[in-house]
């Protein structure tokens, strides 16, 4: 087979709202490769994504993304691992490159699987796809009343673990945060498992970061996730020495391998969260959790969009049973929904676990999809360089 | 002054060819406020940026840059950081916008300059613009005979110091690569100052590169650049405890000031080189520069563009005895060239400054640039986001 297209659907809410909820959008990708296709899901930004597929090149390590996919063999992994060198060393210059060939690569695996009858995780080198526990991931409430009302519905949906990020957390006084946490821990109950993001909202101010821990401690958090950027080892690494049982987590802006790598490396994290939508799919998430499991260091998967996203990040770590925690989005928007009419299921002991099933075992359900669709089109001196009508 | 518009002008050459020859386009960025107009230019993939400019958001930190810039106030340095800083915060899922923002933010520094008649090195608090060693910057030439001539060529146009790379570079066997730094430096002469930039070639292979460190050693090359990705911390601090003389070069991909300072943190590298057109800007690039100076590394610009780049990319480091050196584009193309009517000339005894002229001192020709110009539209649902036509 040959790559034959990439078309691409950008997908919205008819109102994105500035909440810090990621899956209020989503880029998804099909390729074609002979009789086969395969579905991706670019993070973030779709009009960006899309531009850097089809953009004039620059100069010779600064072509569109296309330039490196478009016309290529896909029969095996190796051909998804070659075309990714391709990428990263023709679209070197190219900032957003990584992010549009995130949802691509994903879709090369999706469709290689379904040619193979095989799912993704065995091709990834998996024997087994073992079951993980999902946490639902979730904003503060604008109280800790509702902090504690969504956690303990959380548990009520039959999950065991939560996560609490963003919303008020870190903009108002210690105090606030204090109760927001608090809350949280009452709501989950004494048994459940609680994870806080505090979205970088530190920037890189360890000593604000440390004022958190005592409570954090207090309130039996497993993980404080991106106190700072996640290329702040430096201070990564000055906090985790202070932050005793809570480990740190971080990782999710990785647009590839070696910052995820550094991160560990430098940041001591004990938990590295990949978003496969970001880091340029399948590949660079396996071989993170492959250094991250030599290391002791646990996994985790970054998804706050689609069932089809979260199908796709649960492959890298599928087989890893040191890596047992799941990032579930637990309140999607409706487009999120929209996107796949096979979503992934808790099983009735609370698990979650990667399709076994051909390709990512995602049906994308493009008609439920057709009112959140948004058509794009680009010209370059008159000339249409992108038009998804065409497609 | 609040900022009233920002206008984005795409030029490049007719036809843009493979070579890494980074002067085939720009995207050139004028800001306007109040009374004044600023210019600035965002390094490579232009129609990717200027998607980052107009995207619509996806959440409330993957929002467009322009959410962040436009109806800002604009009275001091500060309020340019602090617009910084926004970008950051709001566009922190979006992977393109540091090279978007970087224009814009070069912009704002150079209409401060003007409404204040002040050079951009001034306000960021340097007393004077020192003379700078320009070294010509050029591509390996296919052949060491080619090679030989190109380096001659640039000692006869008053070069004291010249950098090859890319081209053949790594291509071929360890012998081509001998024969070709030893005829670099049979051209530049026993006097003259060479560097080499292996452009990444050897991925993350530390032997490969080590394997080129007597040739190096031999023909007196004053750095190593970028033998691998400039995230590759572990394998350039093995490469740096390995090459003795020869200092190891890199940086120039950095988006953010904490990619620069991790190089040098981790990578143990001699000098930084920062594109400005990169990194978000002149801010960053000034903090860059106090952190290389503060631990004895020296700092270089990256600049293969137009002397609107060169002169934004020597503001940042004017007034640094302890980095004398700077990247002058020698050979760019014709669309480089157009950008201005007042390139920066060599001085008698061969050094290049910062001019002493309010904000970067350098005059857009737009009607020279107008042959190259290439026009834009880009539309969501039908609706015109983007089209150089009504600027």
């Amino acid at each position: 087979m040959t790559i034959d297209a990439v078309d691409f659907f950008y997908a919205s809410m008819p109102e994105v709202t500035l909440d810090a909820d990621g899956s209020q959008d989503a880029l998804l990708v099909r390729v074609t490769a002979g009789d086969y296709v395969g579905w991706g899901e670019c993070e973030a930004s779709p009009l960006v994504s899309i531009a850097a597929f089809v953009t004039p090149r620059s100069h010779g390590v600064c072509q569109p993304v296309s330039a490196s996919v478009l016309g290529q063999r896909l029969e095996t992994p190796d051909d998804i691992r070659a075309i990714s060198s391709l990428v990263a060393r023709n679209s070197m210059d190219l900032l957003q490159a990584p992010h549009t060939l995130s949802g691509i690569e994903m879709a090369l695996w999706d469709l290689l699987g379904k040619a193979r009858q095989e799912p993704v995780w065995s091709l990834l080198g998996y024997a087994e796809s073992l079951p993980k526990t999902p946490y639902a991931s979730m904003l503060f409430g604008d109280t800790p009343q509702e902090t504690l009302d969504r956690a303990r519905a959380a548990r009520g949906r039959g999950f065991r673990a939560v996560k609490f990020g963003w919303g008020p957390f870190g903009h108002g006084t210690l105090q606030d945060d204090v109760d927001l946490v608090m809350a949280a821990r009452e709501g989950v109950g004494d048994d459940g498992r609680l994870l806080v993001d505090a979205g970088q909202i530190w920037e890189g101010n360890v000593a604000e970061a440390a004022k958190r821990l005592p409570a954090l401690i207090d309130a039996r958090v497993e993980w404080l996730e991106e106190p700072f950027a996640g290329d702040s080892y430096e201070e990564y690494a000055a906090l985790a020495a202070l932050s005793g049982p809570v480990g740190l987590a971080g990782g999710e802006a990785s647009h590839n391998a070696r910052m995820a790598e550094n991160l560990i490396r430098f940041g001591d994290v004990r938990f590295i969260q990949i978003d496969s939508g970001r880091i340029g799919g399948l590949g660079p998430s396996k071989a993170i959790a492959d250094f991250a499991d030599a290391r002791g260091v646990t996994y985790v998967n970054h998804t706050f969009t689609s069932h089809l996203a979260l199908s796709a990040s649960l492959q890298p770590f599928a087989g890893l049973a040191g890596s047992s925690l799941c990032e579930f989005p637990s309140d999607p928007r409706a487009v999120a929904t929209a996107i796949t009419s096979t979503p992934l299921e808790l099983d009735t002991d609370g698990f979650v676990s990667a399709p076994d099933a051909p390709g990512l075992g995602i049906s994308v359900d493009l008609e439920a999809l057709t009112p959140y669709l948004r058509s794009v089109s680009i010209a370059v001196d008159g000339v249409t360089v992108y038009d998804d009508a065409t497609r």
